[in-house]
């Protein structure tokens, strides 16, 4: 057994990096790609926090948790950057995801053009609706809830996107986590019961809500 | 002028509260209401840790950046806390909040019924689209963006999303400060500049997706 090997900083780093950190990385990546888009080849902290409003200090820190990606006297390549990030974040590959539920926010969901830009292809639908069975939304088939284990075999679908009805939402789980699904982004109103070898997202829309009125209930009166 | 009064512990405490723990106000908030619905009338920080799998001194830890919650021998009365911590997200009062873009994601977001459970009513709709002008989306009149500033002041309206495509989103965030808009919730896939005083929340739907392909990747392959 090799003990070095076990206690890789490599290892131990990607098991301790907070959530935060985590979805910095994503706003990273999305600031870069822009970058790139308007034909920037390089970067560096300070420009990477005035975007996004974090100091640059912080910027070199979070990177820090996952490698060193900067050049003295030139800072950030982008590419090669944005390319450290996806691996990172496991988005240099096309990850096969299910959507189950296709009512109003299912659908917006398949029409939602940022996840496919990242990565993420939603490659079948499941619902429970006959009328929908057998159809096609937004070019994705739509398979009835009971074939969930064979086409997430066929497809080699890792992750799904819970859009039902709360009162729905864990007997899909439980049928997710039957048919072999790792990973489970969950837009129902209730916290799913999940193995631990099942990761779980949950989004909560009305969070955001909060935060604001949080923000503007807590603003200084006379800046 | 008052000095201790400048420096009050409300003060200081709500200025320099962390982002991520605003945010679980926000769960404990939903626990408490499903503990309620079911009918309990008191809780503890160990039975909510585990509801949402953070430890009790997590718990514990948060909800004193706000008061002191808890009751020698009983815990937390379910609604007492309730009634707290919506008094500081600011959602012990209702909000009106505008809807800009009425796509399939800002269609989809006046049926999310998360919304108005929690205190915020989508009191107004906005498009440039002629042929929505006028009419009546899931009970919300649909107004012309020429309209803002007016609609906004009638129904005082403070809080406004953002569901519009990414190149028109820069345009109606500057709409919406003119306005005299307090905070925005940014579905479009950019970062807006805003004034200080105006605050923003932005959402990536992505950003959750990445989370999770990441601790999928990250998992140890033998637990």
């Amino acid at each position: 057994m090799d003990e070095s090997k076990e206690k890789s900083p490599q290892t131990s780093t990607e098991s301790t990096v907070p959530r935060a950190v985590v979805s910095r990385l994503s706003l990273y990546l999305r600031e870069l790609q822009q970058l790139v888009h308007e034909g920037n080849a390089t970067t560096n902290s300070t420009q990477l926090g005035t975007l996004l409003g974090f100091t640059d200090a912080q910027v070199r820190k979070d990177l820090a948790n996952f490698g060193q990606f900067g050049y003295p006297g030139i800072g950030y390549r982008c590419e090669e950057l944005i390319a450290a990030i996806k691996k990172i974040l496991g988005t240099d590959r096309s990850w096969p995801v299910a959507m189950v539920g296709l009512g109003n926010l299912g659908r917006a969901l398949l029409r939602y053009r940022g996840f496919q830009e990242q990565g993420f292809q939603i490659a079948a639908a499941f619902d429970v609706d006959v009328e929908k069975i057998g159809s096609t939304v937004e070019g994705i088939e739509v398979f009835h809830l009971d074939q969930l284990a064979e086409v997430v075999t066929v497809k080699g679908i890792r992750l799904a996107i819970v859009a039902v009805p709360g009162a729905a939402a864990q007997t899909v789980a439980d049928s997710l986590v039957a048919a072999g699904v790792e990973g489970v982004l969950n837009f129902a109103p209730v916290t799913l019961a999940l193995p631990d070898h099942v990761s779980r997202v949950g989004v909560d829309l009305a969070i955001e809500l909060e935060q604001l009125s949080f923000a503007v209930v807590n603003r200084p009166e006379n800046p």
